[in-house]
């Protein structure tokens, strides 16, 4: 095998999110940090050095200025969701291959000017949900797709909540309307939809009806919400998401000859041997699955892989994300138009 | 402890269901099968045989005869659901106490007439639930209880499918409109409605509203549906119950401090060691509940406990087969008048 062209990275921003991707891109073999920016040099710089960036990495007092610099391939953008779509767009526009955190932006026709910008550039677009590069989740995909094992699916309920403390419900930046308006939705719930779609293949629901009564906080930001999906088999999907209750990141999905659960999808507790359960010829039975290295770690790779193909960029992980933001969209505007049923249409 | 009043049990209809509450009332040591009466006295006397009835049980061949029978305390009726109404209130009218298997009732106002019958007769009233009497669930309720183990709950969801053959999906008695006509609702559904109850302590939720869509059959008796509920206070809930996926029983409750699951609530596929499951200060513990006897032999002796007691009937088993019953027309209502939202009033 050739060896494998490293991708450049360039942060933007200095999140408290972005320094566990920071680790994985120092931790993955074929990428590396070659810049970090943020408002100040001086933030950058502290950054920089909390997540033992290289020493090689340049250090920029703006985000423009690490698109500008020709020695960063790729950009990883954990700016609260409001500004994704200015900067990716301006990044891809500069040839850097796109790696964004979820919700991939505020809305789909938002995110519709980010791949617009990465078709036209050739760069590659991936958001940064992690647990679908953790090899457990093939394993399951494998249990879900078997017409012996599991046989057609009828149901799915899916749940993802963490307990965000009653100051950070006033202050913090994903419940701060003009910086992560969605709220609980676009966070947790994006796992929740993500997790919906991949049991489903992927394919759309024909409607989303959200579930009677998200809690917002006093800025009207979605604290927690839930919603319905339908396809047209008689198929059916129910989530809950939640920034109120204890940490839950549950799949259940349920077939016509097998069920599955898993019980920490998000982030396995032990990421040496995931386990997943199944229950087919009417027996419970526990798997694990080991990864050589953090599931994080391996979404670099393979976005790095994509970007270093000399390639076309892979348009996988874009659909995926536009899908996800679709359900997101319909949920939002389910609970914005008197929960009623939104059709949802690629 | 003086010695305990045996109650003595009619049973009306020899349904198959009827077999395995037969066997219970047969093991429990407050309770006996003094008839049995079917359509035909052959089918009675088939089944006082089948299931082991004690020698000295009568055998009819009418219903009339065992509510006319003086040695008949109690009546088990496990008859279809549209004949519950006319042959509960005869028997609660001949001063029969009622123990009927669920759904209650077709619907709440065919359940009040024969609440009000009982009440009217001062007879003790019971749905054949049978898991809320196993030890388990009180263990469970301690868990969800505790204001420092679980907190304040936020969501739960409920499920409960099983597999009906394709022939009985078109001949079954729980498929009939004309004689179980809630399908799925009231049959699977039951369980879910009541588990969903049980989480909230029996407080009704403000609305509900059906999923869309149910699956139906040609006469269209619901085959698979679900529901969301909310609570004033952000609480919510959601189920699905099925004929058409495998067999599930599931409730997972999420709270502000822990969560509970529990795979096997209808039925402990090991009733000696019945598990469930918390989660509780960022750790999962299983937990095993013993049962001395089967769960539903701890029904009827709880029932025949309260029959024999030479006291006031106890109204507790009626409120909350009522709630769930309101609960079950509220999904049923919702389901047939577009998907629109439900206020459910007690």
């Amino acid at each position: 095998m050739a060896e494998q062209k490293q991708i450049r990275f360039g942060i933007l921003g200095c999140a408290t999110v972005a320094r566990k991707l920071a680790r994985a891109i120092s931790l993955a073999p074929n990428a590396t940090i070659s810049a970090v920016g943020s408002r100040t040099a001086e933030k950058a710089a502290a950054f920089a050095a909390e997540t033992e960036c290289p020493a090689t990495a340049k250090i920029y007092g703006s985000y423009d200025a690490v698109l500008d610099d020709p020695d960063v391939d790729a950009v990883y953008i954990p700016l609260p969701t409001s500004l994704h779509v200015r900067w990716a767009v301006l990044a891809a526009q500069k040839k850097k291959h796109i790696l964004v955190e979820k919700p991939a932006a505020l809305n789909v026709a938002e995110l519709d000017q980010i791949l617009a910008a990465c078709e036209s550039s050739g760069v590659q677009f991936m958001d940064g949900t992690v647990w679908t590069h953790h090899p457990r989740t093939a394993k399951m995909k494998e249990f879900l797709s078997d017409p012996l094992r599991f046989g057609q699916l009828k149901s799915v309920h899916s749940i993802v909540s963490f307990l965000v403390s009653a100051d950070s419900l006033k202050n913090d930046i994903r419940v701060k309307p003009d910086l992560d308006g969605l709220g609980a939705l676009g966070d947790a719930g994006w796992y929740c939809i993500h997790a919906i779609l991949w049991a489903n293949d992927y394919e759309l629901p024909e409607s989303v009806t959200a579930v009677r009564e998200p809690e917002v906080n006093e800025a009207g930001v979605i604290l927690s919400c839930g919603a319905s999906m339908k396809w047209k088999d008689g198929r059916v999907a129910t989530f809950y998401c939640s920034f109120l209750a204890i940490f839950s990141t549950d799949i259940c999905a349920y077939g016509t000859k097998g069920k599955l659960r898993v019980h920490d999808f998000v982030i396995p507790f032990a990421p040496q041997s995931a386990p997943f359960y199944t229950f087919e010829s009417y027996r419970l039975i526990e798997h694990g699955v080991a990864a050589e290295l953090p599931q994080d770690v391996l979404m670099v790779m393979e976005f790095c892989n994509l970007a270093g193909s000399g390639r076309a960029p892979e348009k996988k992980w874009a659909v995926i994300s536009r899908k996800t933001q679709l359900v997101v969209d319909a949920v939002n505007a389910s609970i914005h138009n008197g929960f009623e049923t939104i059709e949802v249409v690629y």
